[in-house]
C-alpha cells in the first residue's frame, strides 16, 4: 500500500504531481533537468528526502549518457561536467530550507555514475526509512493516539516514509490505536495526502484543522506527536512544515513526547542552529484568500521541546549536540 | 466605516449574510423566529453579541404585535407568552456555546416589550462596545503590531467590535502599525471578515496560517494579542474561536500580552469554570475534505495565561474570580 512519488523509466523521471492528490493520480514525465527543478519549486514533488531524490534523478537528466566511444567519451566528459553544475545551480535554488536537496546534488557531483548514485540514493532512502521505522515505534505504547502534522510518509521520502513510517511500523505492531491528521494549511498536505496513505494502509485517522491541537492535547486525547523534519541543525533545532513549533510547545505543556523522524541526510551540522535555517517564504496567493498575506512554509522548534530525534542510526536523546556530533558527518 | 449585520425594518429582521463575504453583500429577510434560529445555525449571523442581538429580535418577530383594543391584548397575551417560550427554547439551543445567547433571550423574556428590549440591548452592544475598546486601546503603545483571530469587529457584535473595536480605537489614537490576522479555519472567518473590515478601516494588515503565530511570535514580530470570546467563566477561563488556547500559550511563551476583549454580557457566573462550558462540535464536512474529521467550533484558554479582559466595565486583571464578581450580576 506504500504511496510512490517517483520512478525513473526509459530515461525519464516520472513524478507523482502530489498537487492533484488524492482527486487524481497524475504522472508528469521529465526529461531535463529544468522541468525536475519545476516540479520541486511547484510542489509536484515535496518532502524533504523526496525532493532530495527527484533532484539526484534530475542530475541524472542534467547529464546525460556518455558515450559508448573512449575518444568520444572524453571529450563529452568535460560539456557534461559543466551541464551538470549549471543543474546543481538550478535544483538547489528550487527551495531553501530541505537540507536533503543540496545533500543529494552534492552525492551526485561527487559521483562518478550520476545513474547508479541516484538509484542508490533511492534505495538507501527505502532502508533509512525502515530501520528509523522500526526503532520510531518501540516507543509507542498498545492504544496509542498519534497526532501528525503536514505529510512525512512514503509521498514524502521517496522511500517508507519518516514520521509516516513510525506510525505504518507502530500500527503494524499493534501499538496505535488512531492517528490525529492536522489539515496543514495552507496546501492542505495533512487533508490531502496523510489522511489517503492512512486510508491506503488501514489506519484509523481523523481529520482536525491545525488550531485544534490545543484542545486534543487538553482533553488527553494524544499520547505522542510524531512529525518529519527538513533541515535539523547541529544543536537539535529542527526546521519543519509551519505550525510544528506550536505543536511542540503546546505537547511540552501538556507532557506528552514529541518526536522528529528523520533521516541523517536531513542533518546538516554546518548549520549551528535553528536561526541559521533559511526559512522559504512562499507566494501569499497559496492562501487563496485573495489578500495581502505572509505565507511562511515552514518554522523552527528548538531542541529542547523535542523529546527524541527519530534517526536510522538511532534514536538520539538530548543532549542533541553531541548526539548529532556521533551519527552525522557532515 | 462600521459593517452591520444586521438591522430591524419594517416588521422584518434583516441579516446580512456572512457566509457570502467578502465576495458579495446578500441580506436574508427574516419574518419569523424559525428564520433567525436558522441565521445563527448555519453562521449567516455570528459572534457571540450579535447572535444575541439576533436572537432578542428574534424574540420580537415571534411575539408579534399585541392588538391595540384593550380586551383583545389580554386574550392575545395568554398566547403570546407561548408563542415567546417555544421561540426562546428554539433560538436558545441554535448555538451551545456563546453565553450571550441565552442572556439576550432572557432579558427580553422578562421584559414586558420586546421589540424596546431589542433595540435597548442592540444600542447598549454598541455603547459597551465603545467603552470597552477605548479601555482597550489604552493598553497599546505607538508602533504596537497586534495579532488577532478569527472576528470580533462589528461584524460579529452588532455593535462597534470587541476585540476588533479595540484594534479601531488603538489605530484612531495612532497606537496601532499593523495587524496580523489569522486565516481561522475552517471558515476562514479571519480571512474573510477581519481583512475586509480592517481594510474598509484603512488599517494596515496582513493575513497568516493560524499555525504561523509560532513563527511571529518567535521573531518579535507581534506585541500584543487580542481576541474577542464566546462565554467567559467566573473564574475568568475564556471559551473562544478554536485556536485561541494555542495562541494564549504562544503568547506567554513569548512574554507578549494577551488580552481577551469582550461585554459583561459574554461573562456567565453560572459556569464555574472552562471545563463547565459546552464546546460545539460542527459538521466535519466544513473542512471541506471528504475525509472523516472532528470540528471543534471553540476551544478554552485557562484564566492564568489572559494578561486581562477587557470589557466596559473596566479591564479586569487577575485575581478574576474577585474582578468577575465585582462587574458581572449572574
Amino acid at each position: 500500500v506504500t504511496a510512490e512519488p517517483l520512478r525513473f523509466e526509459d530515461g525519464a523521471l516520472l513524478i507523482l504531481d502530489q498537487r492533484a492528490l488524492p482527486g487524481e493520480e497524475r504522472w508528469i514525465r521529465c526529461e531535463r533537468a529544468e522541468q525536475v527543478a519545476e516540479c520541486i519549486r511547484s510542489l509536484a514533488v515535496r518532502g524533504a528526502p523526496a525532493i532530495g531524490i527527484a533532484a539526484a534523478y534530475g542530475m541524472v537528466l542534467a547529464g546525460g549518457e556518455l558515450p559508448a566511444d573512449r575518444e568520444e567519451r572524453a571529450a563529452a566528459a568535460g560539456q557534461r561536467a559543466g551541464d551538470l553544475e549549471a543543474a546543481a545551480d538550478l535544483l538547489r535554488s528550487a527551495r531553501p530550507t530541505a537540507v536533503n536537496l543540496a545533500w543529494a546534488i552534492d552525492q551526485v557531483l561527487a559521483s562518478g555514475d550520476p545513474l547508479e548514485c541516484a538509484r542508490r540514493l533511492h534505495r538507501e532512502q527505502e532502508a533509512a526509512d525502515r530501520r528509523l521505522a522500526a526503532l520510531g515505534a518501540e516507543r509507542f505504547e498498545p492504544g496509542d493516539r498519534a497526532l501528525t502534522h503536514c505529510n512525512a510518509g512514503a509521498l514524502a521520502t521517496a522511500g517508507y516514509g519518516t514520521a509516516g513510517g513510525v506510525l505504518q511500523a507502530a500500527w503494524e505492531q499493534g501499538r496505535l490505536a488512531q492517528v490525529w491528521v492536522d489539515e496543514t494549511r495552507p496546501l492542505n498536505q495533512g487533508a490531502r495526502l496523510t489522511t489517503w496513505e492512512l486510508e491506503r494502509a488501514g489506519i484509523p485517522n481523523r481529520l482536525v484543522t491545525d488550531s485544534s491541537a490545543g484542545t486534543l492535547l487538553a482533553r488527553g486525547l494524544v499520547d505522542r506527536v510524531v512529525v518529519g523534519a527538513d533541515r535539523i541543525a547541529a544543536n537539535g533545532d529542527v526546521a519543519n512544515k509551519v505550525g510544528t513549533y506550536p505543536l511542540a510547545v503546546l505537547a511540552e505543556r501538556h507532557g506528552v513526547p514529541f518526536y522528529v523522524a528523520a533521516p541523517v541526510s536531513t542533518i546538516d551540522r554546518d548549520t549551528p542552529d535553528g536561526a541559521s535555517i533559511p526559512i522559504e517564504e512562499r507566494d501569499p496567493s497559496e492562501l487563496g484568500a485573495g489578500v495581502p498575506a505572509v505565507n511562511f512554509a515552514f518554522d523552527v522548534t528548538p531542541a529542547e521541546l523535542v523529546s527524541a530525534i527519530v534517526t536510522e542510526a538511532g534514536v538520539l536523546e538530548p543532549p542533541y549536540d553531541e548526539a548529532i556530533a556521533r551519527v552525522a558527518s557532515r
